[in-house]
């Protein structure tokens, strides 16, 4: 895999732990993030542009945002030159962009593996993993609430799986953990059972603290102060309001120069108007106040103008996924970010399937491609994700996963260097040959085409004698294989019984509680 | 549907057969064919597709093509200044493209029911179904020969596909049927079955002929005479080769001034080299030269550029679909023939997968979306793909189509009128509020978002409690139901009786023939 040799040759610097764990660590073949060698698809004008950025700045100049139970940043946004009144906020024409233009316009997010750094922003894609459901599914099991020990399978399915670039955040939420304690677990896993970038918890101010505290243990609390080592996503509550415990978990990563990803989180026709254009206009504002905000508590601080839009069955109220109008949106929203200079967040494999069967293909499929073609620097739910994101997947982790190959392959481009233009093998076999022995093809076949891993592309006699099985049973059969030959990332004795240590002191320091 | 009430209103010309059977016609809503307000996606620079083109002309110029037991067309290509020896034509640089600058760019395929013309070129997409495959599958009887019974019911579905456009032509291959005999047994059902736009036969040109005075009888002598009533699919033998059969087909069409689509069939690495670009170079040589020999026998004659391309698994030796590769070929093909000036057709909904299952799901939803934004222009293989080709799948041909929807939305671009920017929306409901009751969001919600009228929408519990059924389960309570309710297009009673006349004549004029 020569991105993988690339980018060992080109090693970054990294904390202690990094370079310790490195020595002896297993190896798991992992993918460079995606680059891309093509253009990304634009849907909107010129003129929609123009038009939608004009109307972003007049809903925050005439209907405003909410802060809501947040004193001091409603002190913050009047010192900026906002018009505060209540818990509105409304932002001159002009202000909220200005603001922005401190965010970087792309940064690194370091792993205690450098080889695992990923750069965000740019033409770079990083896939991450599903991110909140509380219940999982698998072919034996069935749907059933998510338990701490899913949540340790599917770090350890994403540390094996070669196209993902990152571990993510809550791949399940796990139930069975009491809610006050949740992130201590769920950081413990993603920082000793892999060696790729995660999330930081956002549910409270003091647990995006504890965040940035375990991280001080795990990378060394200067490297942490230097560098950022987490990408956390701060949801806005749509429309146009950001409450205090999402923003009391930005602020802490900001001030600590961690990143975050600020999104909206829109089911169109329910948090935002029933119109592309309408939710466009929604996303660019609320991002605005939102990365503003960010560089308000500290100008410099690494952001992402997040966008999870999709729309809605008007017949059910369900939210629909892989839909055209939410790929409208997202190549929409992948064109503001880059007018305003912002890494962008979006798309995933997203379906509302309850299986993970052919209508989940489809709409994962449909979404995968429009994040790849949207411009997409952050891919949150890359894989994994079912039932419209209340169900984390076994089999879809490892499908979405596979299939996420094909996108690094495809933002390959089209090379023209003299052995892709190929003359000398049309020149070799002519009229009426064929290709296969050919010299051309015997010195290129190995790297030429993506090949999945996963699916089917046996003959039918020999599919058919081996069972006739079908994507789910094949995946089931991968995820059991994957648990089964899992070795973790080789860690710092002392680190581990550190961060052991303090997950432990904290449980102790509080009651249980479940709401 | 204002799509099909527009199309209603600005009624083409069309036969008098035509006009007859709209009077009586049972209504089926059908889509007009899809004319994009989107750009196409392209992965080949300037640079890049100059090249490609130089290489082209030099394989024409240097490798030759072969014309296979086909002496009129070795004269024909002598006479056009072509270097003729043996069998192999050397067509010296630029000639190829200059004959064909006689091609129309864009031309309408008239139907019998003049609703369903459909206009290929420019910036339309015209929907087909699958082309070809010798077998069935469906949920209860497995996979299985095809007969001409499955044959009719796939017309059938075809004929009540909303987002379909077109009839197709080989549905599947009706076994039970001679192989001399199949095709008047399929014209005959496209003609009577449905009122779509169909292709005629291609394999012997007294079986085009047939197509031709078949179309006679349906159309009227002279209508088939001033207008194009089929688009047939000419078949190279890649690499480099022509046949006399196909050619001998195309030589019909082309005099009779009817559609024929010239197309590579390409299984990359197996007969063009295991290269984008190098595949790219053969495809162009190809099609340039197929569509040049088109304007020999007829200048002006309708033609489409065709690229049917995949990729091969090197470990199975199997032809692999929604790939990577096989996209970058279409995106780069789609450019190759707008540079060209001539209609486009690529793409479909293609997957390798036996069953219609995940697999099925990702591949064909990769290449249904590549197809919308290559630019193609006519989609053979859009629904029912099953098995590499191998199978026309019953469910899989609804599943399709159902996402053919999706394409038809996606087209359409992003509207940046009033209504569509929504401010009145957003002023409505200001921060916290919801969408779902103002005034904006009742005013819109029937037309704003695609719906599938397949895939499962439902809450997990009603999902549940109604059996939990998957997407083909769904898929073939849908074709049954289809089935059950589908009513023939209303067609003269003469000339049904002087087509089935033909059909019964041209049977009893031949022995049965079975290879």
């Amino acid at each position: 895999m020569t991105d993988v040799a690339q980018r060992r040759r080109s090693r970054g610097t990294g904390g202690g732990a990094a370079r310790r764990a490195e020595r002896t660590a297993v190896n798991v073949e992992v993918a460079r993030f995606i680059t891309r060698n093509i253009p990304n698809f634009e849907v909107l004008t010129e003129e929609a542009i123009e038009v939608i950025e004009y109307n972003a700045e007049t809903v925050l100049e005439e209907i405003g945002v909410v802060f809501a139970n947040n004193p001091a940043a409603l002190d913050r946004w009047r010192d900026a030159g906002a018009d505060v009144d209540g818990d509105r906020v409304r932002i001159p024409r002009g202000l909220a962009r200005k603001l922005c233009a401190t965010a970087p316009s792309t940064f690194t997010q370091h792993a205690r593996n450098s080889d695992r750094n990923v750069e965000i922003g740019g033409k770079n894609l990083v896939l991450a993993p599903v991110y909140g459901p509380p219940f999982v599914r698998d072919i034996d099991g069935g749907r059933r609430y998510a338990t701490i020990e899913d949540f340790r399978k599917f770090v350890k399915l994403g540390h094996m799986s070669k196209w993902l670039h990152h571990s993510g955040g809550t791949v399940c939420e796990p139930t069975d953990v009491p809610v006050n304690k949740r992130h201590l677990d769920m950081l413990l896993a993603h920082m000793t059972l892999t060696d790729k970038p995660f999330m930081g918890s956002v549910t409270e101010p003091s647990r995006a603290q504890d965040s940035v505290d375990m991280c001080s243990i795990l990378f060394g609390e200067d490297f942490v102060q230097q560098n950022t080592v987490m990408t956390s996503l701060i949801n806005i509550n749509s429309p146009l309001t950001f409450d205090d415990v999402m923003m009391g978990a930005l602020e802490v990563y900001a001030k600590n120069n961690q990143a975050c990803i600020v999104s909206p989180f829109i089911v169109g026709g329910a948090m935002a108007p029933v119109s592309v254009a309408g939710t466009l206009t929604q996303v660019l504002a609320e991002t605005l106040a939102g990365v503003a905000y960010s560089q308000l508590i500290r100008a410099g601080a690494p952001v992402i103008m997040g966008a999870f839009v999709t729309s809605i069955d008007m017949n059910s109220g369900a939210p629909t996924f892989g839909t055209p109008e939410a790929s409208q949106i997202t190549y929409g929203a992948g064109q503001l970010a880059r007018r305003l200079g912002l890494p962008y967040r979006s798309a995933g494999g997203f379906c509302g399937s309850k299986l993970p069967d052919a209508q989940a293909g489809y709409e994962s499929a449909n979404s995968l491609n429009m994040g790849l073609l949207s411009g997409v620097n952050f891919m949150l739910h890359s894989c994994g994700w079912l039932e419209g994101g209340l169900v984390s997947s076994f089999e879809k982790f490892v499908m979405d996963a596979d299939q996420l190959g094909a996108l690094h392959h495809m933002a390959k481009g089209v090379s023209i260097d003299e052995n892709a233009q190929a003359m000398d093998a049309i020149r070799e076999v002519g009229p009426g040959g064929h290709f296969l022995g050919c010299d051309h093809t015997q010195r290129n076949f190995k790297e030429a085409f993506w090949r999945s891993n996963l699916l089917d592309y046996k003959p039918f006699e020999q599919w058919s004698e081996e069972g006739g099985r079908d994507t789910v049973t094949l995946a089931a059969e991968k995820v059991q294989h994957m648990l089964n030959t899992y070795q973790p990332p080789a860690l710092d004795v002392a680190i581990a019984e550190n961060l052991a240590a303090y997950v432990e002191q904290k449980k102790a320091s509080m009651p249980d509680a479940f709401a």
